[in-house]
């Protein structure tokens, strides 16, 4: 049976590929799974029947039968583990894989979503300018970290895996900071994973859902 | 062999069991795996010696022969993973507990977060007050949520699971703010969680760190 994910009916990104759906369609595409999606309103979001499925009242979700899952780390990783190509077979590389996926979603990803909120829920806020110069400091720590472990190997531990789909994910958010461009070995690490194929069709099919185009 | 884990020489919290390696802590206490603790410093987190075992320079970490893991959800899942207690055996069951581990760290933590970072670095900046109101009224958001979905069950899908015990440690940080006082079946939600005998062991063992008086 062919999962069907959700995404939203309009991404508030336009189709720049930040809304959370991009994560899982990226992990579909890397294994080789179809998938179908349904597309919700911000209105129909916060509906009873949505919140059946997503209790916070978001996407992406993920129903297969009777199996529903929210959350983009949760449905990644039940792909990865259904599916050869996004965890190492071997236990302590599967595991250290699994770690990263964490690491990207609540170590580095929270100070970078910090930024998002503060620049979208507290723009006309006297405090904005000069709280964002202690968030984006915060990001900074992290990314100094980040990149001294990464050094000049193409991904974080061996060969590509869910973990990096996902530290790539939370980082391609940070692009309209320019922080990024501090680090050159974190921007080529975006940069390869934006360069894979699966990446690109995934990218392609929630752009094409925002702007009416074909996917390519 | 049995693994051992890091944790602060002296926690910043003084032992209220806020620091992550109680997370961990309960998880061996659920499971009945003894487990060895090494203590760390604030100045040795940051050191490489340390930072070459924990990449942020944080704890807790894992270590068990060659195997080396950070993240404290990452840990939680590697010892639920291995030993039975806190993951359903059955498929469908076990990928709902899991999805409530990353809802917990992923979409409960870090407006929790916020909070507690407001608090703690931004206790000087003018703004701090009314910030903290506009983190309160998005941490409401996500606990009327999570209160909807738990109702009047014990715990968030059937049995007691890894799910279960990352939430509860996720809202346990809330208790100085009183907002978990506005929701009854989360307040007691998360006393059930802290009145399981494992929770116990677990608080013991870190206050007994930060105090110097023997465990439980």
């Amino acid at each position: 049976m062919t999962p069907t994910i959700t995404a939203f009916e309009r991404s508030p990104d336009g189709g720049q590929g930040l809304a959370r759906d991009t994560r899982v369609r990226w992990a579909f595409e890397e294994v080789g799974q179809p998938y179908n999606v349904r597309l919700v309103s911000f209105a129909a979001m916060k509906e009873p029947a949505h919140k059946a499925v997503h209790p916070f009242g978001q996407i992406p979700t993920y129903e297969e039968g009777d199996l529903v899952l929210f959350e983009s780390g949760a449905i990644v990783f039940h792909i990865a583990e259904r599916h050869e190509g996004l965890l190492p077979t071997e236990a302590n590389a599967r595991a250290r894989a699994i770690t990263w996926m964490f690491a990207a979603l609540n170590t580095v990803e929270p100070p970078i979503l910090d930024r998002a909120t503060t620049w979208i829920s507290e723009r006309k806020e006297p405090w904005c300018e000069q709280r964002l110069r202690l968030v984006d400091d915060r990001i900074r720590s992290r990314l100094d970290d980040l990149s001294a472990r990464l050094g000049n190997a193409d991904w974080l531990d061996g060969e590509f895996s869910a973990g990096d789909l996902m530290m790539v994910s939370v980082l391609i958010r940070l692009r309209s900071s320019r922080i990024l461009d501090e680090y050159p070995n974190l921007s080529a690490y975006v940069a390869r994973g934006e360069g894979r194929p699966a990446y690109k069709r995934a990218f392609a099919a929630q752009l094409a859902i925002n702007t009416g185009a074909p996917p390519a």
